[in-house]
């Protein structure tokens, strides 16, 4: 390891996670060395270093795995969009004009049209989508591209949650029929589940946003909702049943098996680095980054404890270990430096959020033993020498549950019911968390909670999944009292 | 294998290879389903399709795989550049400000300074560096990033040769002295030149570019370049030796050993899917793409050939060898579609390049072998069933050393002599290819051969590989007559 994170970095964090979670998290994503601030002039840009961006390639790995195992294929289109083209869509153009980065010059020369940087490519990709597909046979078609686009925001920035540019996945499908289609866009959402709940240890739960709240031009948006340990909701991933609209736009037409012209049904999905924010936001705490052993780029460091007389056993002890766990897969991570003393590399790797310490000292080579630590709980254990490496793969998967119940158990008791507009507010003011209650689907009522509190409806269940709004019943929607339609989870959000 | 690529897809190539090298190249590049050009308004701009992406992913895979053995980690910086920043390196923005795509509008309001959409990212990642960099523990520092730039030439779109935008990587280290910057740049020149030989089976040749053809606002800029059959040189990738012009002017400084503030030396160093150009051209034939199995998405392609009678043994023996190849690690596709015939199938495959075509049929599972056919020469033979994934291996090696072995016939038959301007231009004209002559290092000379044949000094060797020009001995400049201080490759170039 070298030193390079170390330059800006004092090891200690300050602020309190419960206390002052939004300077807590910017000081933590600061001192381990995850991003900085663009420069001036730029703001809203971040700059990823390289400890943030191991943890974005490591989870691209697990999700792009996913797609290509069900059918996606990567490719890649240009990063602007004529405006004309962004325009063929009239709720695309609605939806992102105010958000877009215009060039408007080459060299010295002024375009004829200016470009769009995109905000995302439905207005790119579909038209190409449309020349690739001629026959039934030609569908389902699927392509993904990984990379960065710009939504021109004028909020705070926050790193990962709340960027001017931000990296993500965006898959683009066509199929034969709604259903295909249906089928495509919940497929995408399990994959999305599966990467927070699997990967990440962040649990989610999972619904359809509000019809006021699609993206532009989509029949349905459904999305993956974590619960923050600050009470708010981060939309983790989204993943669109498009209908016809935007083949309609761009004219995505397969001849049927009839030889019938007929209009294609598209989808499209994306998740961004949004994922970390919502990974380092769940598991950290006031000693640092918490990491989950299935993202950390190291997953155990072993530090040796020496003095003079007992340095050439403790290291070369210390290094048969580091082997041993290296030969069987294990991201490990010896850390020998002579410069800095046992408590200094502690705090440091507790600040970096590797999962697993090995403690070796001359007690541990003596009784053929190691010392493990749980980052974050500090739990500690002694294992025996031989049979290190399943040890340590034991030791991971512990580290791996703890993170995950303690992040579920924050979402199980974050979810509550009322029937009233004052049972949403007074439950969402005290508590945060989700406030589930019946909902006439009407886009006003919401308002009225927004407007008081700034908590909106972040999800609605699917029907066959945890609905209180059974048709049969007669609930009535907490806020109008008019005949309830939906079961609305209400939550402040990222 | 889905039939995606198939909607405009006519199996032949018309075009000549060796007649009509520039058309039969972009035949090529869209019958094999490698790229579409972008729409009006974009010209220059390219899609690129699945089975181009495809081979960027490999290529990538490779070459990250070293970086990252060689202490490089991965970052990822903001797209755009505020003008003042680019402004701060004086020939940056010599070099760069024609060719800049501007953003100057976000939503409905102007930007107070204009973003320049990175043409390269030295004058976004320096100040960056200089922040991370305090003391000689954190040198060396390395950052690499992979993603697009922008560069707006009015020159003839190519796919991957020549576009506006291009995929690639770019790498940036400080280091303590000039020596360790040096080492440096010559480890990801020899770096880029095992992507292309060991990897793409391109021999390529090293050396520096003239001075008055280096990056801007380099010391040195090293290139190594790859002979196209046509006789073009590419420029296959370049590793630049800052000096200190960046450090001075972003304020890379660190304290020595001595704790005196000293001036950093900076590397940067790229390379871009201009490596898929000379990867296509190279190879390819009239039939199609042509590709080596090291980066081939497809290695081998197992054909069942049956009649109605023999189809359910014919099907199971291939399935069998298809599987037992793919448990071996080989990358298998068994295409038994049964709308399409053999005979289309062998041409579908030339054309995308399978290195090597299982044929199986009645006659085949009956003497329990298999008949195999390398790409692209046809050479048959046949192997036995017992045995077919190592034997699968050794076919794969074969069709790997036989395109290099052409490649490498045709770069050593590529390169001539010439002591005289008119052999120069003679040689070049005739043949192609490389030209070297002893050179006196000044501009004006190289500029009387550009004007008459457009061809340049792409190359001058490293003084200890293949220079002619002996200090010791008393060669005169080729073209001026003066004394001569180096030798100097001149060829056309891509």
């Amino acid at each position: 390891m070298s030193d390079t994170d170390d330059a800006e970095q004092e090891l200690g964090v300050t602020k309190s996670k419960e206390y002052e979670t939004g300077e807590w998290y910017a000081e933590v994503v600061r001192k381990a060395g995850l991003a900085n601030y663009a420069p001036e002039g730029m703001s809203g840009f971040i700059v990823t270093r390289p400890r943030a961006y191991e943890l974005w390639e490591r989870m691209q790995g697990f999700l792009d795995a996913k797609f290509k195992e069900t059918g996606v294929r990567n490719a890649y289109f240009p990063m602007f969009i004529p405006e004309s083209y962004l325009e063929r869509e009239k709720d695309i153009v609605e939806g992102f004009d105010p958000e877009v980065a215009w060039v408007t010059h080459a060299g010295h020369d002024e375009l004829e049209e200016r470009l769009a940087v995109r905000p995302t490519s439905e207005s790119i990709i579909t038209p190409y989508i449309a020349r690739w597909v001629r026959s039934h046979r030609d569908l389902p078609l699927r392509v993904n591209q990984w990379c960065s686009v710009v939504r021109w925001e004028a909020t705070e920035t926050k790193p990962f949650f709340r960027t001017k540019e931000f990296l993500w996945q965006e898959g683009h499908t066509a199929h034969a029929t709604h259903e295909d289609a249906w089928e495509e866009t919940m497929l995408r959402l399990d994959q999305y589940e599966s990467t927070y709940e699997d990967f990440l240890a962040v649990p989610v739960l999972r619904g359809r946003k509000p019809d006021h709240d699609k993206f532009p031009g989509a029949d349905t948006t459904t999305t993956v909702e974590a619960l923050m340990p600050d009470g708010k909701s981060v939309q983790g991933g989204t993943s669109h049943h498009l209908g016809t609209s935007f083949a309609e736009a761009f004219g995505i037409t397969y001849s049927d098996e009839a030889e019938e012209e007929t209009l294609a049904h598209t989808t499209s999905w994306g998740l961004s680095w949004r994922a970390l924010g919502a990974l380092i936001m769940t598991h950290s705490d006031d000693q640092g980054l918490v990491l989950p052993p299935t993202v950390a780029p190291e997953q155990v460091v072993v530090v040796p404890i020496w003095q003079e007389d007992t340095r050439d056993e403790v290291l070369e002890y210390a290094e048969g270990v580091a082997e041993e766990l290296r030969e069987a897969g294990v991201r490990v991570e010896l850390d020998d430096r002579d410069t800095r003393n046992p408590g200094f590399k502690f705090n440091e790797h507790e600040l970096h959020g590797v999962p697993v310490r090995f403690e070796i000292g001359p007690h541990e080579v003596e009784d053929r033993e190691v010392t493990v630590v749980h980052r974050p709980d500090g739990e500690q254990s002694t294992v025996a020498r031989e049979g290190i490496a399943d040890a340590a793969q034991v030791h991971l998967d512990e580290v791996f549950a703890k993170l995950y119940a303690a992040a579920e158990e924050n979402l199980e008791g974050g979810v509550r019911d009322a029937d009233d507009r004052a049972g949403i507010l007074g439950t969402i003011g005290q508590h945060g968390g989700y406030v589930r209650a019946p909902w006439c689907g009407e886009e006003a009522c919401e308002g009225e909670i927004k407007e008081q509190i700034a908590a909106e409806i972040v999800m609605v269940p699917f029907e066959d999944e945890d609905d209180l709004v059974d048709a049969d019943h007669d609930e009535t929607c907490a806020i109008c009292g008019e005949a309830a339609e939906r079961t609305a989870y209400f939550a402040k959000s990222y």
